[in-house]
């Protein structure tokens, strides 16, 4: 992982995404606190043009409308004809129809490199009957998660990652565990847009996405420990600003050094 | 209100909201600050849905478009069948005659729980002549307010709160005066976007929304107050993030001690 | 540039932007930050009510779509009728023809009062070649960017101003060099917006847009040297925090004093 974090520093790859406009700018700065260069477009009329200057595309499923699904399905099929990896972040899928319909549609019509969402949204992708409540929902059971995850990953021939108290990363083949994180990152908005974000950064500078997902899902579960330890007494205002801090000044040797993964 | 706070952070209730982009992140961050479970969903298509998942609907007229107000009605009309509350926060009105129209559309179609605006906005909805200067307008007499308000409450049946100075609360029976806040708060962005959204955290767990929408006028003030000790001489950008951080450490003890409300 | 400061401060122009939704909170703040009033709405129906009450417009080309390209066009006459200065921010222009041809369209039908852009954008601008990567593009060439500008000053009869490492601001006559700055600028999302934000502010007060313009760029400089001393160390959550603190506390004299201009 070390590795990938030093190439996003030299090569700051271009992430293109399409957000939603609750998460949008910490999904810019986590981009570039992480070494990426973020660029956000999301008219029908433009995507294509724009994912094709880029060197990843996250889509992401937050404040949809009609417009956007056409511009992911763009954009998407655009970056699959240049081989650009393509970055799924479903959302509150479940929770509705357009949800839902949208992403079985993208997932029919793009071929998508990695998929990061919780529990109950990766549920919902596999057809499996989860109660979503909102986006914050999914109370996370990782030994429920493993197989559930690697069956879609084999499925979807993509790499799947639920995140929650523990994160599963799997290929179909290969499946690790992520045991960063601390739990004020989910009292933060757009801390899992965020994760996604870092995924398609690492996954612009990476071939092996598998280990580009458990990059980023260790820098974010990270960098949220290190904000706790300052910030756990003081805030979740303080907290949000040093989650941004810690990854900014994460180091090739920190990710090393801290990274809880476990190859199950 | 202490009580309030205790039965958030016991519940964690889903509030959706129709928000404006300026400030959404905001918004959703200080729901999840006080304890409650932020959904932003704007579409049409998916409204309905969402909200029917949700304890409170906060529909706010920033950054107003056609497909927004066709949503807000949308939206509305099945929090009333459900029985769930409609916070309304009427940002800018009687600036233009979009947002006029579609707020006396709102109050003709949609039952309201409670209003939150300044003295500028809440004038207008009176349909009275208030020169409305951008949204950030209004310097607020409380004398005027409270006859004005009272009036509103009774006519739309509803809690109507005006936040200045002095703010004021009424269901057109009871009238509490609230003096919390600090001159600071009106140099953030979307303060009153924010106290809309705690007055919907409230709600999503109460039954007497007077109570309610004075104890989220009161955390706000009361975090304004906190904030402004540590970082008035610092600055804005500080400012900012202290007032999450108190949003996110409030206790009871601290909101029923630091409460400074008058029964008129 | 001092006395335009203590003009913001005892007047707080209205500044109508119509902004992105992923800096749209940052560009609200930093007006507010200044002494401004921000007030943000992007519908066809109601930008030219909007606009009427305002002391400035700032059209930001980021997010673009048909209806804010249609918003633009309305609410940039409008101001033109009105005498209401008109700053453009050419966001990513280059990248897409969708962002081209608008910007295109917008220097023919609204006469445009200052532009801010960087070294890629407005080569864009210029018609010339420039290899545009994305919006965070453009390692800026002073000595090159000069003759650009003036050229393109002249042309449009209005304010250029190019940001980068040396920032270079013209009316097409009289040439400013800005050395104010802070490579952390650019680890940011939105300083670009922002500063074009301030460019608005400042003409919101000013007779002199040459002058406006170049306060603008040494406050944002100026803002993130003194937020790199504080922040550098501790990272980019920090250091944006910083950048709001030190622009609201901005004084006449620190301005004064620590501006670093040149009269090319």
């Amino acid at each position: 992982m070390a590795e990938l974090l030093v190439a996003v520093q030299a090569k700051r790859p271009l992430v293109h995404q399409l957000a939603n406009y609750v998460t949008a700018n910490d999904c810019a700065n986590i981009v570039l606190a992480l070494g990426g260069s973020p660029v956000m477009a999301d008219d029908p009329s433009e995507v294509q043009e724009m994912v094709s200057l880029a060197s990843a595309l996250v889509l992401n499923l937050g404040t949809l409308n009609e417009r956007k699904v056409e511009s992911m399905l763009l954009a998407g099929t655009k970056a699959n004809q240049l081989g650009i990896p393509v970055i799924f972040d479903p959302v509150g899928v479940g929770a509705t129809n357009l949800r839902t319909q949208t992403a079985k549609h993208l997932m029919n019509e793009v071929r998508i490199t990695a998929v990061r969402g919780n529990l109950s949204e990766v549920k919902t992708l596999a057809g499996l009957q989860a109660s979503t409540r909102g986006v914050e929902a999914g109370d996370d059971r990782p030994e429920e998660a493993t197989a559930l995850v690697r069956y879609l990953a084999q499925r979807l021939q993509c790499v799947m990652a639920i995140t929650g108290r523990q994160d599963v990363v799997t290929d179909g083949d290969r499946v690790v565990l992520v045991d960063n994180g601390h739990p004020l990152l989910s009292r933060v908005t757009g801390t899992g847009c965020m994760a996604s974000s870092l995924v398609g950064t690492y996954c612009g500078v990476a071939k092996d996405y598998l280990v580009a997902t458990t990059a980023a899902l260790v820098t974010m579960g990270l960098a949220g420990e290190l904000a706790a330890t300052e910030a756990a007494d003081i805030g979740l205002g303080t907290f949000k600003v040093k989650l941004f801090d810690y990854v900014s000044k994460m180091t090739a040797d920190q990710l090393e050094d801290g990274a809880k993964t476990t190859f199950a």
